[in-house]
Order: C-alpha cells, then structure tokens, then sequence
C-alpha cells in the first residue's frame, strides 16, 4: 500500500460508514430516550421513574460509547499511537462510568420497590458484560498503556483484546434487547400483540440496536480498513519480536 | 509456515476448542429438549405441543447446524476445497429445512390458536435472519459452487460472505435468547422473579447459547486458524487477478 511512510490514506468508503455508524448510534440513543418520554413517564432519580435512568445510560454506556470506542483506532490513523489508545481508554472510562449509574439506578429502584435482583436472562448477561467489560479494561490497560508489557507480549494478547472487546460489545447489544424486551413485556403483556405503538416503536429500536451493532462489527473486521503501522511504529517493528523487554513502538 | 506444501499441520489448540464447541451445541439442543420436556409437556405436530416444535427445530437447525456449516473450513483442513464447500452448503440446506419446519409449526400453532403474527421483536429479528440466511444461501451458491463466477470477483465477495456469514449467526442467537425470554415472561409471569426452576434452567440454557456463539465465533475468527491454501490451490493464485474469467482454484 502507499500508506507506509507519511500520512495514511483513508479508505475512499470508511469515513461513510463511520458517518452511517453514528446516525445509527446517536438514532438508537435519541429513540431510547423519546421511548422512556412519550411512554414511560420521563426520567428522575427519585421515585418511579428512577427505573428509566437504567436502559438510558446503558444504551448510552455500553452500546454508543462501547462501539464508538472500538472504532477510535478505525477513525484516527494518522494521530500517535498513544494519542488514540488514551482516547480509546477514556471513551470506555465514560461508558463504564455512564454504565454504572444505569446500574445502580435499577438496583437502587428494584430495593425501593422490594422487587428482587438477578433472576432474569437480562439480569444475568448484564452482570456478565459488565464484569468482563471491567476485566477486559484493566487487563488492557497494563498490558497496552503501561510501559512495562513488552513488545512480544503486547503482539501476543493485541487479537485476544481485539476479539473479547468485539464479543462484549456484541453480548451488551444483545443484553440490550433483552431488556427491551422484557420491559415491553412486563408493561403491555398480551396488548403487544395488537400493535400497540410502544411495541412497534421498540420494536423498531430493537433492530436499530442490531444495525448500529453490524455496522460496527463491519467496519472493525474489515481487513483493508485497519489502522497502518506507521512510520516510526513500522521501522520498530521490524522482526523485533526477540526484543522481549522495553516499551512499545509509538508509545514514546 | 509449514503448511504450504503437502498436508497441512492441524493448529496444536484447535481440536480442543472445536471438541468445546460441539459439547456446548449438543449441550445446548440436549437442554432445549430437557426445557421443552420437563416444563412444557413435550413435543408433538398436533395440538398444543406444536408449539414446542418451533424452539427445538430452530435451535437445531439456525443455532447448532449453522454454527457447524461455519465451522467446515476450520475443522476439515485436508479436504479438496470442492468437498468443503459441498459439506458447507450441504449443512446449511439441513439448517434452513429444520428451521423451515420451525417456523411453520409456529405460524400453524398461531393459526389454530388465532394468534396474531409477527408482532414482537423476536419475530421480527427471526424473519430478518431467515431472509439474509437465504439470501446469503442463494448469493454463496452462485458464487462459490457454480462455475461462472471468475476467480477475482469470488476473491472480492468471500471476505463479505464470512462477515455477513458470521452476522447472521450471531442474529440467529439474539434471536434465540429473545424467544426463549418470550416464552419464559408468557408462561411464569411474575414467578420468574421467585427463582422458578424452569426460570433458572432456561437462564442457564441462554448463558449456553452465548458461550456457543463466542466459542464459534472465536474459532472461526483467529488468524491463525484459517484454512491454509493446499498446494494445488496456492500454484494458482498466484498472482491471477487479472485472469477474470475461468474456474475457482481447489473446484477441479
């Protein structure tokens, strides 16, 4: 390619699918929230409506902000590598944080009301997700931000970190509708069956949620799509492999 | 590597995670049949138990025969390419024809019963799958097993087919776990927060279909898994891109 020395030329189509990418993204948050507005009541921390906090951070959280960070190292090809993993560490930071609060609005919710906790499939992935999502994230961060990894180790975990930060992200979509799901369920019961306008409008954001999904898996496996090595990380990568000590090109 | 003469070397760790793939996908039709069977009367064409039809065939069929037809091109390595893609697409006709069985009974089971159709996000991302798994049958065959396609244009279209491949069987398993959480708030209601044990076994089976998916999904997407050209295949590739016309290496 001529993407070795100098600037890396972006692929003609990437940049409209990142677009599509986040029309989708910023779609599935802006539906979530006029969801919980027109049939839900709104939001509030106190009383009933403490609930609604929950899917809105998360789809916030684990499903715009989750994705858009795993598409930090597609978007920014010519910025350091220090520069996009930092960015890439903080966006998932904020969903983490944003997470959390859904989190422990629904907890805080479910003790107010005395209902119970974790009996449900949703429940279950959830907690799933977000242990590994926490585990995924420290383990990245001392093996990729902190300088004492070295090189051949980093090169050894980069397609496991690669491939667990994918399926997360998938597990946490697929968390996500079942949530729908089950909060359509629980309120319209067997009215859902009618086509009631709540269902067909969740109905539509379910798949939403898959497309903004696919779409970010796409443009994350595309081969010819991946960030180049470039120059300095290039001329450092040079079978160095049995340079087992010493900090990671481009990390400077 | 080694492999580019002559048989090419199994990968040292593949066998286990393959041996673990097909533990889980038997684990996870064993349990669907021991959920049906112990919680839901069993399975019968006629009358109520038609119903139960639906989950076991498409587990079979869109969960544990497709992730398999996914699987051919990892596990038979040593095989002529032609008798790869045979057993492929082979598998994914027994896929589609039990999931076809599936949805009939449910359709059919909806009539009888004067159901409405097609109203949840369940059904909705079910008739997505079965659309794209048929499309994406028909695009493959015409492709990959008929002659007429020349050798570039299959080179450009294979990396799609893996990915829309791998997404549509993804798909198949969100959609699962959105049926099997369908049939659970339908039938236990507010009971499935009392830790029912049909609650708790159709939890497990979910976390089952998961581990399945990623497992599969793994398999299929480490790099150095992938099925290594045979020495017949690798002599023509060389460099004939621009020779458009003319038969697929491997299909002899």
């Amino acid at each position: 390619m001529d993407s070795r020395a100098g600037l890396a030329a972006t692929p003609g189509a990437l940049p409209y699918y990142v677009a599509f990418s986040q029309l989708l993204g910023l779609t599935v948050v802006a539906m979530t929230g006029a969801w919980l507005g027109l049939y839900r009541g709104g939001i509030a921390w106190e009383g009933a409506l403490q609930f609604n906090v929950h899917p809105l951070s998360m789809v916030i959280g684990l499903i715009f902000l989750q994705g858009d960070a795993l598409l930090v190292y597609r978007v920014f090809r010519n910025e350091t590598k220090r520069t996009t993993k930092v960015l890439h560490g903080l966006l998932h930071v904020f969903a983490l944080v944003i997470a959390l609060v859904g989190v422990v609005a629904v907890f805080d919710y479910h003790r107010k009301k005395g209902y119970a906790d974790l009996y449900s499939l949703h429940s279950w992935c959830g907690l799933l997700v977000l242990v590994l999502y926490f585990v995924q994230w420290l383990v990245g961060l001392s093996f990729f931000l902190f300088p004492g990894a070295s090189f051949s180790l980093r090169s050894r975990y980069r397609p496991q970190h690669v491939f667990f930060g994918a399926a997360i992200f998938l597990l946490s979509v697929g968390t996500a509708l079942l949530g729908l799901k089950e909060a359509l369920l629980f309120k319209l019961g067997a009215k859902y069956s009618t086509f009631e306008a709540e269902g067909v409008l969740a109905n539509v954001l379910g798949l939403l949620l898959v497309g903004f999904g696919v779409t970010v898996l796409y443009i994350l496996t595309r081969s010819d799509w991946k960030r180049p090595p470039q120059a300095e990380e290039q001329a450092l990568s040079m079978d160095f492999k049995t340079l087992t000590e010493g900090d990671s090109p481009g990390s400077q």
